[in-house]
């Protein structure tokens, strides 16, 4: 019995302080989550921040490259990450399905835990719930996160330019991939693995460098192409991109050909789309290139004047030469993918 | 069909934008949201603040008093409410079942945007996520919250003094007891209302007047009995409570003698127990009795000595004169209340 959650696990009584104590408490070891209040209390060295929330509901919960933890830990360190911000704190709350396995809990609080202390945030606050059999697919978790701004400027949509290079930091698709490939094949089998990664400290690089960024999006849901159509109808712009640059593995490419789909619109959870002044592109891919999750940056397009259309698009030069307009998907390729 | 939410809403896609703009943009107005980028960025009149996170995950999702949508903004201010700090900024995260009603999704988040404008706090960011029909129970929120903190030391059971005086702010159960009823008797005829209320304007009336404040602590999950449990423990030394002091309102008690249940660990969303030095405690009862929050503020017991017994505990000496100790309770009364 006491290898699977119960209600009175989400109780907020004996059973939750168990819990929360050898479980959280144990793995997110910190001064400042050890008092285990209502709230957290920090100090910032800066009142100037960021502040962002995600719940994650992927399924399978466990795939090639990581499992629902560490990408609720990445996801969310990254959205912070990308309005230039410095991540620091986290939340972690639980929503658990009664009967969901403690050990497979402790290995996804585990890899919370170890995403966290690579991307040099803490997990300073949280909650547990637990709803009956048959809810919550297993497990949902939600991480909201706190960073600190470096810079008085934020990047946004609004700060794109014309002739400015869109840049991504490698190959895309590999997230949507890697969840389909594991719900396709039987988890064992799958051969692509998700991009999950912490992206601030590549960031950050790019900020010592003093690198004039205009705007940065991770490429989630909706993917490269979703983020580009979404950024140009913000930044009241066009993009070209060219099909022939986009960085794509073999494998990424070969699963897509048998379903149909595109990596342009398969998520990523470890890749950004960048857009800096083109003076700039040269230097950024140099960094990039010094990092492992930047090893295949490449610049993909840039921003164009486009007089004739009277609105805002993003154009693609097919790889056989023709054009195409990319505009936002209306749903997912693949859903529940974060 | 567009009055029922789709997988495509939680997509990121088309159908997300426009979910965020005509609905969560519309009703929770303001400039930090406006931008919708992947967090908020606010700058903090200070750098010492509070975190906190709560997902909600009641049934029903409509109860007489509020809904699952006030109750969200709520519970959260109030756990930050408590340390002390003044409550500013929330996320708001949902997680929708799959053909969830649109009008429902409507009224819980005009509740939401309410409750959020009564409490004084905006919310700056969120997420949405829409999972398959069978899961999910309709609705579950996550909402995360900042506040700032007014003074130095804040609020915590290690600050609970001997002779300290133990306060509620009035009748207890009325929440746990509103739920119960909506659940045994159908919504219409339920005649008890939720006490679901944010408590930061009533605690800064006290810091106001300058109360020595030692500890402060929500009555949610586990009630006040529950509640008291946890600090004992927590503060390592014993509590004295009378069983005759409790304010109960009728209805409740009517309803805990029908179901055998206890108003002192029945679940509350707009109580909170406050320790501080004997000598203020006439001055809190009268200012909390000037507030509709605190109209039945009562003394209900005392930090004691007990120097035979070895550990911490919480005593309630009963209305017929005997005595009895109150322990955190193992599971809940009522599960899914928040």
């Amino acid at each position: 019995m006491d290898d699977l959650i119960l209600l009175g696990h989400g109780s907020g009584g004996r059973l939750t302080t168990d819990l929360v104590r050898n479980l959280f408490l144990q793995n997110f070891s910190n001064a400042l989550l050890k008092p285990l209040s209502d709230s957290a209390r920090l100090t910032l060295d800066s009142p100037d921040i960021a502040f962002t929330t995600d719940s994650y509901v992927i399924t399978p919960q466990f795939f090639p490259g990581g499992n629902i933890g560490s990408l609720a830990v990445h996801g969310t360190v990254n959205d912070i990450a990308m309005s230039g911000a410095r991540p620091l704190y986290l939340s972690a709350a639980y929503i658990i399905e009664e009967g969901f396995k403690m050990s497979r809990l402790e290995e996804i609080v585990r890899a919370m835990a170890q995403a966290a202390a690579a991307a040099g945030v803490k997990i300073v606050t949280g909650d547990t719930k637990v709803v009956p059999r048959g809810q919550a697919d297993g497990l949902y978790i939600n991480t909201s996160g706190i960073g600190v701004h470096r810079q008085k400027p934020g990047y946004g949509p609004e700060r794109i330019r014309q002739n400015d290079a869109i840049i991504v930091n490698g190959n895309i698709g590999d997230h949507g991939a890697a969840v389909l490939s594991s719900r396709a094949a039987g988890f064992t089998k799958a051969e692509i693995f998700s991009d999950s990664a912490a992206l601030n400290h590549l960031v950050a690089k790019l900020q010592d460098n003093n690198i004039i960024i205009h705007a940065l999006r991770d490429a989630t849901r909706g993917g490269v192409g979703g983020i580009l159509a979404e950024l140009a109808e913000q930044a009241g712009t066009s993009f070209k991109i060219y099909e022939s640059r986009l960085p794509v593995q073999s494998k990424v490419r070969g699963m897509c050909e048998i379903y149909g789909f595109e990596p342009l619109f398969l998520a990523n959870e470890g890749k950004m789309v960048l857009f800096c002044p083109a003076a700039e592109a040269e230097k950024v891919i140099e960094i990039m290139h010094c990092d492992p999750l930047g090893q295949n940056a490449t610049i993909i397009g840039e921003v164009i004047e486009e007089p004739e259309a009277p609105e805002y698009r993003v154009i693609m030069e097919t790889a056989i030469g023709g054009s195409r307009i990319i505009d936002q998907p209306a749903g997912e390729l693949v859903p529940r993918i974060c």
